[in-house]
């Protein structure tokens, strides 16, 4: 075992920029779930949970593993390379913009060249569109003006992307899938690592997959998972003024109105519908064949099928009830007091009360 | 009269398609409300009421009325071309695409063009922007950078646009308007046939009338009706990333702070004002001078004129006081403990309670 | 004293246009804040309180001075020159328009002109990007595509504005500040005056600043001041669809989720957090190290450092009580019914209870 504990201060940025520069000659898969990765190629992976470095030290793919200090003992007996630091999320925030694609993005640019990017048949490409090296197009796609599609990413066959809509990097849009207008897809995530009240910007470099037959209105954000993905699966129709932010996955056939926000690492099955303005906490998981009321909050975890609404959320009756009571509050507070001074209570000490 | 009920999975297709192509060389309005149409042109009606199909017999312009297989009985003796079908939504999502130039809109585009629009004196027009088929620009407009004009849309004497403003295809934007940054004016409405859960989009082929002295901040999306309109009153005033969806109407000299949202087919009288992050529900209506508080949610019509706030809405006066109640939630709670104690109702079975 | 009293609907318009001519000739600072003009060039101030008269009349470089008409009789024995007006915010929206430069701001431009900007070394600018003339760019700038620099802007060291952001004229950004797609720093604020019922643009000539190493993410919106300046603190960091409206500022090192909206002249201190879809009421101030929970809506000054929730705020752990009582609501007004009952409350007139 080649286990390294920097001090953070002075050692640590040291020692991941010389890392950077090995792992770029054989660049692999980066995680942060062990389980994820896979495949011949080696793969990074970042571990905080006792849990998840077991199961890292048993996968073959997980070449390179980045773990909080306080796992150090349970890493003994293994061939792995491995790294341990004080303050997980700061290594991220150091190491991961070596990662990041964003900063050899954009050149001065020659005017459009065919010969760096793939195209199938009766493409339209209308004025002003931004096709990066390495971009795959498929049949009968239509691109509105001043769409940017930046590099690696690709559009699968018949899917329509309106005017200013950006694919990020590595990006994967599917068949038949339709993009309104200003809609960004694989923005960075909002992700940081927060010390003596400053927050340094992770870098976020994983993609977003937009499975077939999607359709995206105008003015979303998809955000980019941090290492992996963002998945928007089959069928599935998001309305305008959504933000699906970094490592979320929405199951097949979800269909969600305007205004829809769903904060990092939230997870819903299939069938998923949800009515306007409905907000997710991060890390809530969302069973199959769920609906939410508008303006709902989803902050817990929400397994059973079945309808829900309010905030805090509660079964559809039952929400609804709490919402009609709502205007009976204020009577409600009268009656307390008329019964209070009924019985002479309000003559004990406050405090009693 | 000319009535036909198909088998939805076979031959319906096969129908509407013959149908839009004979529909096509005679283009008339499109409606799902009677009473909307009227001129020489001949209108295609889509009617699932008995009250509406009414009006459409009686009406001189409904030439072609597509109707629920529930009103067949009610068709008889009319000269009306008239197609039923069991499944209503389902036929619009199939029938509509065939009116929707949205295909067709973009080319492969040559050097702008000014034989193909017309224009009036002292207009700007910046870098990079796209100016389509058949629009109209009145008198000193003013597009800044990258503005798109889709085809047959037009902008009045005097408005501004910023840039990468998008008005969509057959939208009218009146004088004296500015739309700030990134707005979007007829993005396609977000309307779905739905079918063991998968769900269809609904080509949204109706437009966008803006009226005279608008308003429009920046990030909004005022969304192209289904089949007729989506209206903005004149003098009208709407913050930024706020959200007008198709079919809805707002009367003159409205004023709505930011994130304003407003499901399908709502209607609002005049002098209408919200403060900021009001939400509609889908198909309310809402009367003149009406006053709505920040963040609240108007969920059922509201036609009185006077001020009201919360969720669910109460007078203005009532919802500040449950507003302020909702503090007081948690001592009501101990209150009805401690009375339920003294009393010894808690001694009784909990299911009594 | 140079005193007058126009009649509003006839001489006010007339007089400002000459006003305004006169004073584009020797341009000074304009402002709302007699206590935020300083330095040698004339600053024309707008009054509307007796206090910050006091304050205008003893300020050097407040030259002139619009007051509102009840002020007229606390005006005696000064030098300055003083209009008044019966409605000062009417004045406004017809003043203001002679010192906005939108409409100069666009021409039928002519290929990017090197000689009309200023730029550092090692900048990257992408296809299509438009740069006004007085434009100031720090170096190692990046401007992905589509970039819009409006007049005299300007754009620190080390940042990176992804395509599409527009960055208004005379708006700051500082230097390693990261703003992504569609973002619009300086749009237009949202202030109007309004009378029978018209509601009348007052023109934002104020602008922005961003301070160093701020991240900004899609889709937001930073409006600019009416008069003096918007401020985002160093080290903030903005999630995707937040909006800051005219005049506010918040401190350094905030930290807003996804949705974060804030209406007009709030102030923010130093630490901020905020989870995601919070919104704030106009004219609110929050102190330093104050955090708020989800979905919270913060409608009045918040002063004291901690942690608050919910709507109406709360101290965090009373408005995490206040939401798990919601779910017991019913339960509580059947409770209330059956003490009632019991006590043959409910006996006696209703309007008694």
């Amino acid at each position: 075992m080649n286990s390294f504990l920097p001090s953070e201060k002075v050692s640590s940025q040291f020692l991941f920029e010389k890392f950077a520069d090995l792992w770029i000659q054989k660049f692999g898969e980066l995680s942060d779930d062990p389980l994820s990765v896979s495949g011949p190629s080696p793969s990074l992976v970042f571990i905080s949970k006792t849990n998840d470095l077991t199961q890292a030290l048993q996968s073959e793919s997980a070449k390179t593993i980045i773990i909080d200090a306080k796992l150090v003992g349970a890493t003994t007996s293994t061939t792995k390379t491995i790294f341990a630091t004080r303050n997980i999320r700061q290594v991220m925030a150091q190491v991961l913009p070596y990662f990041d694609g964003k900063f050899s993005r954009w050149h001065n640019q020659a005017p459009l060249q065919t010969s760096k990017f793939t195209m199938g048949k009766g493409v339209t490409i209308s004025q002003g569109c931004v096709i990066s090296e390495g971009v795959v197009i498929g049949n009968n796609v239509v691109l509105a003006p001043y769409v940017v599609l930046e590099k690696n990413c690709s559009v699968g066959d018949n899917s329509y992307l309106h005017p200013f809509v950006v694919i990020g990097e590595n990006c994967q849009v599917g068949q038949n899938c339709e993009i309104y207008s200003h809609s960004v897809i694989g923005s960075g995530g909002f992700g940081f690592s927060t010390e003596s009240q400053v927050h340094k910007k992770i870098a976020q470099v994983g993609r977003v997959v937009i499975e077939d037959d999607v359709v995206i209105s105008a003015l979303c954000t998809i955000d980019r998972a941090t290492l992996s993905e963002t998945r928007i699966g089959r069928g599935t129709k998001l309305d305008s003024h959504s933000h699906v932010a970094h490592n979320c996955s929405i199951g097949p056939n979800a269909i969600m109105a305007a205004g829809f926000m769903m904060a990092g690492s939230c997870h819903i099955g299939s069938n998923f519908t949800a009515a306007g303005a409905v907000v997710m906490q991060d890390h809530v998981r969302v069973g199959d064949n769920v609906i939410i009321g508008g303006r709902s909050a989803v902050t817990r975890d929400t397994l059973k099928s079945g309808a829900y609404t309010g905030y805090p959320l509660e079964p559809f009756d039952d929400g609804l009830r709490t919402l009609a009571n709502l205007r009976n509050l204020t009577n409600m507070r009268k009656q307390i007091a008329k019964i209070t001074k009924f019985l002479k209570l309000d003559q004990e000490k406050p405090d009693e009360l």
